[in-house]
Order: structure tokens, then sequence, then C-alpha cells
């Protein structure tokens, strides 16, 4: 029934929003006619209305609309009526916090697991997982709880960077801090790195794109899973 | 009365543990016989014991022992009666965990503001600001606050990195994610680059190592702070 996607990025180097995802959107997107944006993360602080316009923009190219969430007087509603729903990406701890200040999250899980196609970028893709305990953003505002959506049976690490060699900075690698999460945590991390998505239909749910993911499991060797692969063992 | 550093990192590149510190530590910690080890960040999840010995040895060159905070069954009374305390780095949501479930936030910051010498290191000069919102932790756990001890009037980004020229990752910087804490709030932020420490004698925040920092304010530029400036005008 699932109809997902979860990107780690929505721009890639040298690209346009979304631009390489657009024929893979096409087909998630196919018979929709308005989308339904969530501009809560909003990156460097812009504004709802500003994101929104950006997203429109991107989506213009494929003919579909886009409403923000924001000018519903009732968000509630406007996420159950949705034809389609996407998240951008931003600040993870924003987002959440206002999905949870609007009581927004459990409409937006029962939607998405009852069909409504969804998209998710970065931080968008995130709230995908059990928990946001992998964000890699800066914990800007404190939120009610760090529990998600989750669609999927793990974590995300979107961006997910590779330890730089020859670095000499000490602060600590991606890795170092997702083996920090499984001192507290039993559930597994996908690294999601730019430029791979996530396609959960049904439950399946495959790894896209052209680089591998890499699996971080509590007291488990980490291993690169390839483009193809289907993770609903986990 | 207050005697206080904050460092930005505990480590240089190609250096020991708070090597390149000791000579500072040998002064600021003068007539100090035993230190209070506050081990509760666990950087890489290592045990309060082993992160203990560890700070042990490095403190053993200036002939001070150390004894972690985990070893009394009365955390308060230990530090209350500290000769000195230090806050080692590690995982900021953590730290400021245990320091909140332990009922020790509020006597830390007591005797820290009574005289008592403190030593921060990352994530441990992290809680010398008002709050940890711009710490680059991972959120691996959920605090009951971002309130941390607010020693000095802003907050801190330790290990600050300049944004990497020529980079094709997509991932935030530093600066876009410290800009976007100033649209939720008007703290100003003090990017410390690795090398850089504060010294907070009485009244007095000085910058102390080679390198400059950046001094970020809500609606304002950044500017770069030299060594030997004086932040008490924040």
């Amino acid at each position: 029934m699932k109809k997902v996607l979860l990107a780690s990025t929505s721009t890639l180097y040298g690209g346009g929003y979304l631009e390489y995802l657009l024929p893979t959107l096409k087909k998630h997107f196919e018979n929709v006619n308005t989308l339904l944006f969530i501009p809560y993360a909003r990156p460097s602080g812009i504004s709802h209305e500003e994101y929104t316009m950006k997203v429109g923009e991107a989506f213009s190219k494929i003919n579909i609309n886009v409403r923000g969430l924001h000018e519903f007087e009732n968000p509630e509603k406007a996420i159950q009526e949705a034809e389609a729903i996407f998240t951008g990406g931003g600040n993870t701890f924003l987002l959440v916090s206002e999905l949870y200040n609007n009581n927004l999250m459990d409409v937006l899980k029962k939607v998405i697991n009852d069909g409504t196609p969804y998209l998710g970028t970065s931080a968008g893709s995130n709230i995908g997982g059990k928990t946001m305990n992998t964000t890699n953003d800066m914990p800007i505002i404190l939120p009610k709880s760090f529990d998600t959506l989750g669609i999927l049976n793990f974590n995300l690490n979107p961006h997910y960077l590779d330890p730089l060699e020859g670095s000499t900075h000490m602060g600590e690698t991606r890795e170092t801090r997702i083996n920090e999460f499984h001192k507290q945590s039993s559930i597994p991390v996908l690294g999601l790195r730019e430029g791979s998505w996530l396609e959960i239909y049904d439950n399946n749910v495959i790894i896209r794109g052209e680089l591998t993911a890499r699996l971080f499991r509590q007291n488990e060797f980490p291993v690169e899973m390839s483009p193809g692969e289907n993770l609903n063992f986990i």
C-alpha cells in the first residue's frame, strides 16, 4: 500500500533543485494534480512562502501544482485530503517540533501508511525513520520527542559522508557519531549518500541511485548495500 | 571569582590527549591535588571508567590526581566538595541528559560561579554556554532541556569549521547551521576553532590560542575576533 521515496538530498552539486529526481518523480506522482508541501524545515531559515514557491517552480516542470501546508487553516484536514505529500529538507529539529506543535505526526503517518504518495528529501527523509536521533542537523529547537514516522524499520542518516582521508580535523566523523548512537540504541541506521534514495513500495525498501549505502547495526561491522538491494529484511 | 577554561578540543592533530593545554592547565589548576572528572559525554561510547583512566594519565604529567564523578555515591556532594572540575568531550546530548538525570546542572553552575576552577573541552565547553543549541553532535538521546550552565553570556560552537572551498557536498555548512539557529534565537554564538580556548577569569572572557574565533550575532555579519580580545562586551 505504501508509495514512498526518501532521498538523501534535494539537490546534487551543480544541478537544480530536485532536478536529478524529476524523471523518478514524474512516475511516482503519476496522475497527481496538486501536491501538498510541508515547508516546516525552512533551510537557511527561509519563510514557508519562499520555500513553497521554490518547490512549486520545480514541480511545474512535471505539471504538478504545489500548495504549502501553512496555507491551510486546518492542516490536519489538508494532510488527510492530500493527493500526495512532499516534506522538504532543512532543519530536522524545527520540522519535528512543528509537526508535534501542530499535532500532525500521527495523521501524516496514517495517510502515508494508507497509500498517499510521499516524497521526503534530507530532513523530510529523516522523519521516515523510527526516530530523528541520527540527523546531522543542529539542535536549534527542542522538539517534545525524537520519535518520527517509522515508515522504515530503521533510521536514516542523509547526506552520509565517508571519513575524509588525511583530514586533520578532530571533530567526530559521521561513523563515530553513529557508533555513539549504537551505544544508546539498537535501531539500525542507513547512511544514504547524496544521489541515493529509497523506494518504499508496499513492503519493499529498494536502494536507488548509483551509489552504495552504508548499513550500521549495533555490535556489527557496517556493510555497504548496493543499488537495487531490498532492505525489507531489516 | 570565576576561573574557567573552555577549549574547542581536547586534542590537536598529531598531539596527545590534552597535550597542547598542559602548560596552561598547570597554572590554571595550581595547588590542586585532586581533580573531579565528569565522564558523562563518553566519546565513541567508551565507559566512564576507561574515560577517567585516560584523563588520569594526562593529568599525572602535571601531578594531579583524577577521580571520576561516577565513583561517588553522592555526585552532588562530590561536585560541592571538589577542588577543581573537568568535563570532557564526547556527545553533548548524552552529557546534558546525564547532568539533568542526576540533578547536577544547578550545583555545577553554582560551584563554578563561586570559584571552583573548571575546565571544559568540546562537549564540556559547550555546556558553558547559555544553551546547547549550537553543538555539532548527533542527538543520540533527548535531554529534558537544552539549557546549560550559562557561564558565558553566549553559546559556543566548538570544533568550528570554515566552509570547505570547492566542496561538492550539499549538506549545510557550519555557518548555515548557525544562521538557522539565529532565525530561532538571539543568543550570540562563538565559533571556536580547534586550538583555541576561552579563559574566563572573573568577568573577563579572553580568546586564547593562535587562531581567531568567529562571532555570529543575529541580523549582523559575522566577525573574526583575535586572540587576546575580551568578549565581556557580549
